[in-house]
């Protein structure tokens, strides 16, 4: 691979082009145009099992292929640690690694730079090797979010793995590409692409995990089931409820992880589909935005009354009227939506949502999809429309419909805030 | 492109292994491999007359293609600003392009994370356009190091542009894909790999640099001679200083630019050979990092006294010896080099140089190397060789040996740290 260059002149010399007279008033200019294209490959693991003493999986992945693992950094969330402690110690005791536990208290207010800093300075005391050494992130998608940024800036990055702890991180925040901290206000604002070398997940931490929580995970596989899963969909609608009760340990199937797994595993493996062609995000048109057009602004106004799943869930009940009014879901789909998500107790409206709040929050939505609104409608169950015509009525007209359908007072959507944890 | 998974399950459903049983204990794994590639390209331009208010390439370069430039932010180094503020301001205006100046103090001390805050906070403040209005960077190495930063971090990266005013930055700092910041201490421990749009290179910033500053940037230059360009070489031999005196704006030469452009143009195209296939620095063996061995340790320890080029000059004079007591450089070579740095008036030697501090120095490097020394040696003028068994004997050998030639007072080398500026 060589620099691009004029053939006909000397090799070290660069291409001599003469620009436009008229934009460059002949000013004679040399360029270079480097290109080349980085390799990012990562494994998702289904791996039950992770704190068994005897499994080496936790202590060996992500290092030097062959090598037993020397040393490693453990940044866990303090809740976590509190309630796993112990057995993450234990753990890596009984598998002779060398390591330090560094606890961090991640939940969205502390979800800064100043959290990173105190990642990267543990990073710095255990004296990390840069090639060798994975960092290794217990956490819900807070604390994954952190040290993936931590490891992104650590001597311009270095490797890390990802052992998510709540339903949100299994199918979505430790799965993907994407690090971030909040800056002054703005959710997410700085940030970086590092994916972890391996994430390992093992559905026993969702034992502990409140109801809450789960379902606000759930309502992510409820995403991931409307764009492009039918049959994950009918899982939710035949066993939503018991999966939340049971914590995703097993639906009762007879065939051990049964249901509760095949939810899971659909739900990351559609999600992967999804980003691996666009890790980089420098597609748009995303199936995997569903639901998050209008929530940001359901999500901010409502502070901190939703969860981002809850808000997401909202997204998705209005667009479905939406899709449903454009005659792109008849109404026996509709209504079996919007009755899974009564039955996972998710809400599908919230007071905050005036007609003023939701056409608002598409048109800052429209700044960030480069002018156009791109808002995936459903076409079915399983299927996504993208549209970029929705009006001001049109806005109106599905708010008054899913008001009517969902905005009594005894539905369970209005009083969510209130509900679980 | 899709997710692999096991062609004989359904789509939707990962590869399913059974890891080896003694690993993992009989516990039934489902990985999903992500694969992909991210595709990097940028321009470097030798772009004279940027601020000549008639030519509209700083306007418009990086911006969508045919569009005229709506909206800019411009950081500038305060020097920057001092000497070149209003040119850049009248630029901006004549060009009809609506700017906001952000002026940053942008020395070493305050190469830190708050700096990049301060940038950042322009940015939104700005309401910086994601993808349309790429941030224009103009001053130093450290200017375009902390605008790359703040850039590659907001909403996980937005398009930059660099027009570096220092020698090092347009033959280094402003062409490659680093930004960093240092952290604690430690000299750019923190950062990312995200280079600009485009970096437009205007040799007339250098008029106004000292040619203390300049050296330091020839040094870098006379670095890409040594290890592949022995034609560049030998321009540094016959003009160096008056390249220096004339702050590279012309050699004297009867063609135009002359000299001073070509000497640059080879040092881009060098350096740019040596990054492209390497940007995310996954090969450790880098010909780019003779003089970059020894030099880190004589730097810190020398603190403020040597500028970064100044202690490269001294690795590479040291290296030249080492290369020469090999038989890797005959007699004539090490003299031609030596006495090059000497007309340059760069050191080829300190009074940190102790035998401690060079084999220490290597030490810290070999743990930058992965565990090896990889040391580059010139193999003649314009050739490299590495090596990965150098001794401490040989060290303490080299160093006497460059002190016989260079340890003298009354050599420039010892007064480097009073000179120029
Ligand atoms: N990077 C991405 O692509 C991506 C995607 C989605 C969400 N996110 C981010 O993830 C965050 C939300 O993630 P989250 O929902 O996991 O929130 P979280 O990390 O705040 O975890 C939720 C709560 O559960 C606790 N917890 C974690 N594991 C537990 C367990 N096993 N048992 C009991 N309690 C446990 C946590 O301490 C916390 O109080 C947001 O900051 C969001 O921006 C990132
Ligand atoms: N990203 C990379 O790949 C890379 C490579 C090499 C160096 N660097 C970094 O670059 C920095 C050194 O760069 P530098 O040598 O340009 O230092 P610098 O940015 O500090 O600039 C040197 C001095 O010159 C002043 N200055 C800049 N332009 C001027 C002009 N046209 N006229 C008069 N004064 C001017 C500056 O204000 C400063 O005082 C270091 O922080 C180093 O880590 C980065």
């Amino acid at each position: 691979m060589t620099v691009q260059s004029d053939s006909t002149s000397e090799a070290l010399r660069p291409r001599r082009t003469v620009a436009e007279p008229a934009r460059h008033r002949g000013y004679a200019q040399h360029t270079w145009q480097v290109s080349t294209s980085k390799e990012v490959s990562y494994e998702v693991v289904l791996s039950p099992g992770l704190l068994d003493p005897s499994n080496s999986t936790l202590a060996t992945a992500g290092g030097p292929a062959g090598a037993r693992s020397g040393r490693r950094l453990v940044v866990v969330d303090a809740t976590v640690h509190r309630l796993y402690g112990a057995r993450i110690s234990a753990y890596f005791a009984h598998q002779a690694v060398e390591h330090e536990i560094c606890v961090v208290d991640a939940h969205e207010s502390v979800k800064s730079m100043d959290t990173v800093f105190e990642i990267v300075a543990s990073m710095d005391a255990f004296g990390i090797s840069r090639r060798r050494e994975p960092v290794i992130a217990i956490g819900g998608g807070v604390l994954t979010d952190l040290v993936g940024l931590a490891a992104s800036l650590y001597r311009r990055s270095t490797p890390y793995m990802r052992v998510p702890t709540t339903l949100i991180g299994m199918v979505d925040a430790a799965i993907g590409a994407k690090t971030g901290v909040n800056f002054r206000r703005h959710k997410n604002r700085l940030g970086t692409y590092h994916p972890s070398a391996v994430t390992l997940i093992d559905r026993e931490f969702l034992r502990t995990l409140t109801p809450r929580h789960l379902r606000n995970g759930i309502a992510e596989i409820l995403k991931m089931a409307l764009v492009k899963d039918a049959a994950l969909f009918e899982h939710l609608e035949a066993h939503g409820p018991r999966l939340v009760d049971e914590r995703m340990q097993s639906a009762g199937s007879s065939d051990g992880a049964g249901v509760a797994e095949e939810v899971v595993a659909r739900a990351i493996g559609g999600m992967l589909e999804e980003l691996q062609p666009n890790l980089w995000e420098h597609e748009l048109q995303r199936l995997v935005d569903f639901g998050h057009s209008f929530s940001p602004a359901i999500e901010m106004t409502a502070l901190p009354e939703l969860l981002h799943g809850e808000a997401v869930c909202i997204d998705m009940a209005f667009s479905a009227v939406l899709a449903h009014r454009r005659r792109l879901l008849d109404r026996g789909d509709l209504t079996r939506i919007l009755r899974v998500m009564d039955r996972l107790e998710l809400p599908a409206w919230h007071p905050v949502c005036t007609p003023e709040l939701m056409a608002g929050g598409l048109a800052d939505t429209v700044k960030h999809r480069d002018g156009k609104q791109l808002l995936p409608l459903p076409d079915g169950i399983g299927r996504v429309r993208f549209v970029n015509d929705v009006s001001r009525t049109e806005v109106d007209a599905a708010l008054d419909m899913l008001v009517d359908l969902r905005g009594g007072a005894d539905v369970p959507a209005m009083t969510s805030g209130k509900r679980g944890a």
